[in-house]
């Protein structure tokens, strides 16, 4: 049964969806995507937000762009977290996005990543699920533990081949 | 039977939202003025929206600050014109209400007004009503030229007394 | 006898006002498109914005960029509703434009829609004549259930395919 | 043993992370709080960071204001959940808190909320904690009725008193 | 015959262009001073714009705040320049002002001054004459001076009481 | 001898500062065009600005981008108006020129056009010229005749072909 | 003999450098301060920027608001670091001040501190100083440990007395 | 044994810090560079910083992009000068680097320049240790008369060939 359900206003907001699911893949944290236009579809959308704690979510991750009404209203329906990801966008760069899904009143908050953080948003739906499952955290150390080896690599390329070298082969 | 329906998210919109009530009194437009917040209470938001064409509304005028999503989840539900009033806040001075409510996505616009725009949104209300009702439009061409006077009076009084004089009585 | 005027400040605005036309096209509703400079020839906008009633319009669409008075001085004039559409530009993505255009003075709404958000002008424009015309609201209610529709049809899609293969073929 | 631990990197955030402190208290969650300056005292903070697992800590809550990196290097040590709340600042309105928190690159989240949301990141700690907590999820959603009876009985008293009485007595 | 016309859209403009008004006395430069909207009596407003150059303007200072349209309509039919000054706003501090101003499409310039810049104003009015006028340029020179001594008595006055004593005098 | 000085901080200015030397010359202005940097040979800068008088300008036009300090350090030392060009930078989109550019204190006004507004400024001094050249003056209303009939062909071409094929032949 | 200079172009500038005044009174470095202003009086300016490596200034801290040139035109004539404060401005909240500080061009830097950031700018000019002066270094430290000391007692009074009667201390 | 340590975050950052380091090269300053990430390997990112002053570093320069601790932090620890970098983001133009740099709080001082203003930093770098180096002095001092002699030629070749060839061979 999926922990995790992952959502988007529009396919446009897949690529960036995308990376949440493959890294709960890495993971090994089931989850459930789908698109869903809460202004499309209000129906639909009102539905899903209901049912989704009986379907066993945990965690809701939203994405949306623009006038990004997707989370908030999730986190309006859904009793337990609701992650946000605001999506970049041509005109205003995604402060649009970023406003819309932060700024959620007193007593609706939406736990909001980076402009087109679609891979944090996943790491953060691990975390919570991870605040009782050992072996899950346990999964996410060593995750950790990957970040760092592949920043220290990339130290150790830079002392050996020097900077311009480096940017050459980039 | 009311053809404006005005609704805020909070208590703290009252202010600015009474205004659309007083200009549409003025102009002799019947309303139905109402909190509701899609946040948090987003049964209640929903019937509202859903039978808002059955109890006769033409126009909805919704206010919100923030993460303003009530103007557009109204938009996305209510087949008729929905006009946002996007209020002043005091960290983003207002922008986040705006964006959150101009920024629609293609298929769901709101009728966006200034922020804090309440009397404007009064306004446009109407003008929408007097599409199809002469009396109506006969009355916003009246407000339209008392607002001509007004500025007219107080072009006047600055030739009369000077500007210096003018700034004292201020 | 065309209800809805749709006016440009110039050509290179012409790719977004289209859009408006075409979605009052698919609606059914008559429009005139023309290209009128309120900077560069203010008598023709005058004379316009006056005359626009007698014409029979009953809104105005004004699309305009940077300091954009198009739209604001058409309300100036025109009593019925003006939907204000922002473009984008380039240097500040559309925010000159998006506020030249929703800041407006108590008095003088615009009804004002997403930057570069012509096809949602269309839209509102049908929907501000939908209070007045049965049949145009129900065409409208049509299109929203096509847009349910699409929805529905791509997230039916995503669950056969998987996010990978969707995105392969997008 | 507390799950929630609670910093702020100055006093002058108390009053906005008591917030969080009290919505805790009333949902019946145990915290920690303490004042704890990455900048100005780095080595208590690493310490602190390092030693929240052992100590019990399932979700960390960290205010900050100006450039924020107090959530940023809390989630950079602890495994778990960090929630972000960027103070409002008077040059800048909090974008400098909001970007220093929310724009974490990928691999380190942060579960950001709005700008002064003291009592949402206690919410949101509270709903991270309900993930396995039925008892919590329980009050969590006795929280949500009450601000639902909140806005009724205000929609109540705005239709009993009408909006102009109802403005005098704010 | 007064050579600067000084008009504003709204009274609550006036303090900030009675500097304009007070600098051009100083400087020895006849000005008329007005209140016209452009929004809200566009005729007055063009019969104003089309006889300012046969009532012997060779400037126009405008003021305006939010979508600020006078300074733009005013350059669209004026055939010499047109100074505008942007009005500080409460929401967004008159960047809405500024844009709605500075940002003119190609072939009508305004010569826009700082927000809320109406001395500067004046004294670039007087620059303008002074390029075909001696003798106030002269006098322009002189107020350079002056500001010059401004300065250097306020650097004296430091080093003479030092900067603690300073402040308290302040 | 020249009546207008245009100068710019670095080449990479050159393709917007051209408009501004085409348009003098389609208006028959004389005026000559330089490269100095006030950041990078101060002296020469400084000898510049306060040979310009002497040399016959009544004008300069400047143009920078970034930290633009070369408009307002201009209009601290020559006596007569600065038109300032802000350019578009990639970063800030040109609001570091275009703040750095308007917001001068009060006694130093620099007329500012909008951001890469090169041909505006040409515009612009031509019209600080014209009010004491009838000449000129003339030569500037033909110019804003064709303008117009620019507008004007442009529209009639849509009414003629329709905005679809308007769109392919773009 | 003084080694660092610190001046402003305004008085209302004095509050923000007195900051860093009293904290290099603190630290044991001499200073002089005075007013200056690159627009008012730019020939005091310019013998000023270019005496100063002569009177044996080794740092220059500059402090400026709106288009604020001081700083940047130092550093094109001061061979040694310029340290440039940007001043808080009711408009645009010191955005004006800090891009036209921060924003210098390459060849010219300038070491910007935050907005209002008087005592920073003071202590970086100790730093720079302790570059080699091992003394002056030491007292840093110690600053630093005060700075640190101050935090930790901030703590354990919140741990003492409980936030709420902190707060009510406060 | 190198003066000046150069760090980035990410190697995403090194085509700016190249550009410190090419300048310190030219300058003959001798530098030590590497990747170093205070959120992806906190405890590498420690031991640095508390080494740097041993390894005899008088100052360090460190880029980061988007929420960027890693300025900010290494100020924290290290008791000299450290420049902050901040880097151009696609969503926010580098706005969020550099708030989270510049914007630090008092008594923790980070030497900003531009965005992306590598070479900046190098020469900020120089000439503050320059402040104990004549030689170095002497060099920054003869790199000011390349700069100047640049600007210089390109003003020539624009006299010599006009701007229309000019532009051609760009």
């Amino acid at each position: 049964m999926a922990k995790v359900g992952i959502i988007m206003g529009s396919d446009s907001d897949l690529a960036v969806m995308s990376k949440a699911a493959d890294i709960l893949d890495k993971l090994g944290v089931d989850y459930e995507m789908t698109i869903i236009s809460a202004h499309r579809e209000p129906d639909v959308f009102f539905e899903y937000a209901k049912s989704a704690e009986t379907k066993g979510f945990k965690v809701i991750i939203a994405g949306a762009g623009m006038a990004a009404h997707l989370p908030g209203m999730c986190a309006a329906i859904f009793p337990m977290p609701v992650i946000g990801v605001p999506m970049h966008t041509t005109s205003l760069g995604g402060r649009d996005s970023l406003y819309s899904i932060v700024q959620m009143p007193s007593g609706i908050p939406v736990a909001t990543v980076a402009i087109n953080g679609g891979a944090n948003a996943g790491i953060l739906a691990a975390k919570i699920l991870a605040t009782s499952d050992e072996a899950l955290l346990g999964r996410l150390k060593e995750y950790s533990e990957e970040l760092k080896d592949q920043v220290v690599a990339k130290a150790d390329k830079l002392h050996e081949i020097g900077h311009k070298e480096y940017l050459k082969q980039k």
